[in-house]
């Protein structure tokens, strides 16, 4: 916008602001005003955006978000319940760059490859941001000749997909991933990984969950026996995937209008992927004859037979479920595939914009024998299966969770403030500092020289500080502090010489009497 | 090449092949055969970059790693360590997205801004990776209107920077940060942040190490002093920060004859940036008449003098250096900086790609109290000092350390392995296992539906774990498992359903017994 033009629109506010005025001191009527109030606002906006013609953006680029101390304190539990569930099963962890070449990524993701971020070419190597943590864990496998692990990896993943951060959809995201490389015998590595799942799910305490399963195979079987040409597996099985979120008039127009698929075949899928259930759905299907006369999916099942005998010795038996309609979207499956979907979160839309993912799943991996062998110079193949927990769902129930609740979440770990009583006596703070903090006494104070004692107070309040040393002249010239409970105010006097002896004390006499650091409230004191 | 040239090639190969093998068997002088072998192996190299035109390169990223599971263990070490000291301080953790909108890093890094990786215009906004930490957390404070905070944010950053993998210099490299943002009195957040720096280098154990400090208010009053234009300080103050890996000759030449300062302004500098040392070298500087005239020379003198005085009270003034030849790349600083330097590493160039970093550096920091002010809307300022700690380096000199001392580093931390010894055992071996891990005891097992029990015990000792519990025909039977300790291989039999007490009671001897659980060479069981 010109000069110029921004000065006229400015006269004509100034104009329409005095009509305006004059209008409201004759008490014109309502619906007049009204109308002269909506002519400002139009000049208004004419110029709104042009303010600050050059006004820097503050914000997070789309679909990232920050992570508050709070939030973080919340990340911080989940990953440590995780990780925990990881070791628990013997896992070593890896850790890959944010980046990879880009031809690394090209190939591997099927119709979802144009959500990859790439990197600008500034001379150099191409080169693209991590989509998933499995295609860097094939790279590295093959680059290390490595033919047997079990490690996690949990790290950010980015995907230029429509964000929906309510949802905990976002384009930058964590994933925790489980996986097993390593030729071995059927199901046993598959059925851990499914346990782990469960653990995992019933440690963080989200509620009621199931866990689909299902196998590529089979899929790929029952495509053939439903008359898919084999060149529109993979489309058909993308589609397929949409199940869980979309309706299945909506898959089938796609399969037929979108993927030339003949309506017949669509609608034998149609009759194929309303089987789930357990063991008995699998027997079922196996004396199906048409589902028999297809190779593939009799070995498909017959995995799924031994899967489910598994999950029954390891006692999740009740929270598997043989699903047909579960395909998942990536390319690289070749055998059981599964996920974990929260109950009493709704997967079909109520709006256009929700389908893309399930906002109930949290969980989902399966098996990839081929992976490795597209890295290896040799093709030499490694089979793997895994599990990825889709970590920033589970964020967005706790942390609604925890606001719905009103409850406090420490920060920090501070169990010891040093407050002085009296002016001049930030040099005594200082050493005293220096004490706690070389004892390895998680110790604060305040930065200013003369801070008010009671805002000294009112800060170990805030932050659920446990202990207060206080130092003032008397203490100085009696070679003593003073220590008090902050939350019963409880007070008692300890020589300077056995100061962190007597605070160490004390901290474990508090920690013992609440249920947790995070809990003060209820603290009684030994000395105090 | 053509694959005409290629074949005809081959054919040369296969000629030159039954030349050698000719002369080998006429038993011919070495020399003769050595010289048609060297022809042989001539011809190969002219095909070898030919053999698969289209080969994919196996590779991380340029300037990348990955990090095998040994280097985690030290990694997660190295962290731990860190943590420990910003919690001990009372650090929050807040997290950032890995990019920004590209004019959020606009106008932050000076003459370094060339390094920034920019991601491709795939159509949205333009994004780069962050180059440190510091920016998106100065971003973060605006955006989120906050005026006081203590925080630590550990993460990559990115500079497409000349990498010298082998010194711990990357393109994606882990930075350590802790700052301290709010309106305080003098010097008291910065001597916490050199009085942290000091911690974390004591408790790494990397040897010997100094501190130098300096001031950016004093770098521009000495600028000033020896005539540098006003305009010039922040590109002269870059120039100065190679002094600590090149010679002052070379700095003068870059002074003089890229950057158009007069010679005698440069030699007036080559006179102060001598000045090192503790309190006495920053009180001559105050009683040097040329410094005394510039306000800002005082101002940052007066600084510096409260700062050692600090460091004194917090006990590390042994380890603090003034050194006015230390001046900082980053154009944000605005008062005091510091850089830790470990000594015995050495600094000057001994070829030239070794100059754009120093190699000693490990930790470095300073104040900047603008770089809020640039993000807020209304250029509100918050006062910032912070530390980062170079963290790559010390990952360097850790692992060069195990490595040298063949110490092994247990990857996992399994306790216990369930063993069968009979065939057939699957089953029960996946019972037991359900058991043991509902009982958060971390377990392991074979993939294999019969492994060879010499192969299970095998990995448990390849893999350090210190338990194992056997299963065979007459234990089921029985209703008991037998217990071995791996590294004694002394066992006992308990009954079945106390198993998982007893395990824990195992396991606690013998964690008692050794020194820590990487070393169960010494241990000795309670009931084994």
């Amino acid at each position: 916008m010109a000069e110029n033009d921004r000065e006229e629109i400015l006269q004509l506010i100034k104009e329409q602001g005095e009509i305006i005025r004059k209008l409201k001191a004759e008490k014109a009527a309502k619906d007049v005003v009204t109308e002269e109030v909506e002519k400002l606002l139009q000049l208004k906006a004419q110029i709104a955006d042009d303010v600050q013609p050059h006004k820097f953006v503050l914000k997070c680029p789309k679909g990232t978000r920050d992570y508050n101390p709070q939030q973080m304190a919340i990340r911080e539990g989940v990953f440590n319940t995780i990780i925990k569930c990881f070791k628990r099963h013997g896992a070593e962890t890896i850790d890959t760059p944010v980046f990879e070449l880009k031809e690394t990524l090209t190939g591997k993701y099927g119709e979802d490859s144009k959500l990859i971020y790439d990197l600008k070419d500034q001379g150099g190597e191409l080169l693209s941001l991590r989509y998933d943590l499995t295609v860097p864990f094939a790279r590295y496998l093959a680059m290390n000749k490595i033919a047997n692990i079990k490690r996690y990896h949990i790290a950010k993943v980015y995907r230029r997909d429509n964000p929906a951060m309510t949802k905990g959809r976002f384009r930058e995201f964590y994933q925790c991933d489980f996986d097993i490389a390593g030729q071995y015998d059927s199901m046993i590595p598959d059925a851990e990984c499914v346990k782990i799942v469960a653990e995992i799910l019933t440690s963080l305490d989200l509620g009621e969950y199931k866990i689909k399963v299902n196998h590529r195979k089979l899929l790929d079987g029952m495509f053939a026996a439903c008359g898919v040409p084999d060149d529109k597996f993979r489309t058909i099985c993308s589609t397929v995937d949409k199940l869980d979120k979309t309706f299945w008039e909506d898959v089938r127009a796609e399969m037929v209008d979108e993927k030339g698929l003949n309506p017949e075949a669509a609608d034998r899928i149609g009759h194929y992927v309303k089987f789930q259930g357990g063991m008995e759905s699998v027997e079922l299907l196996l004396k199906d004859e048409t589902i028999q006369k297809q190779k593939s999916a009799v070995e498909g099942l017959e995995d799924l037979k031994l899967l489910l005998v598994y999950c029954e010795l390891y006692g999740i038996a009740d929270k598997v479920m043989f699903d047909l309609s579960l395909a998942r979207g990536l390319d690289y499956y070749t055998g059981v595939i599964y996920e974990a979907v929260l109950q009493g979160y709704t997967n079909k839309p109520s709006a256009k914009e929700e389908e893309s993912v399930s906002v109930g799943s949290v969980a989902g991996g399966g098996r990839y024998d081929g992976l490795v062998g597209m890295f290896d110079p040799r093709g030499k193949m490694v089979p793997c299966v895994g599990v990825s927990i889709g970590i920033e769902r589970v964020f967005s129930i706790l942390e609604q969770r925890v606001l719905a609740s009103n409850a406090k979440i420490r920060t920090t770990e501070t169990e010891v403030f040093v407050v002085s009583a009296q002016k001049n006596l930030l040099e005594e703070r200082m050493k005293l500092c220096k004490e706690l903090w070389d004892a390895d006494i998680k110790t604060e104070q305040s930065y200013k020289r003369n801070p008010k004692p009671l805002d000294q107070f009112q800060y170990c309040e805030n932050n659920g500080i446990p202990l207060a040393v206080i130092i003032g002249q008397s203490e100085i010239q009696e070679g003593v502090v003073k220590l008090r409970v902050v939350a019963t105010r409880k007070e008692c006097v300890v020589p300077r010489n056995t100061m962190v002896e007597e605070i160490k004390k004390e901290l474990a006499q508090l920690s013992r009497d609440t249920t947790g650091i995070n809990n003060p409230q209820t603290a009684g004191g030994k000395c105090c």
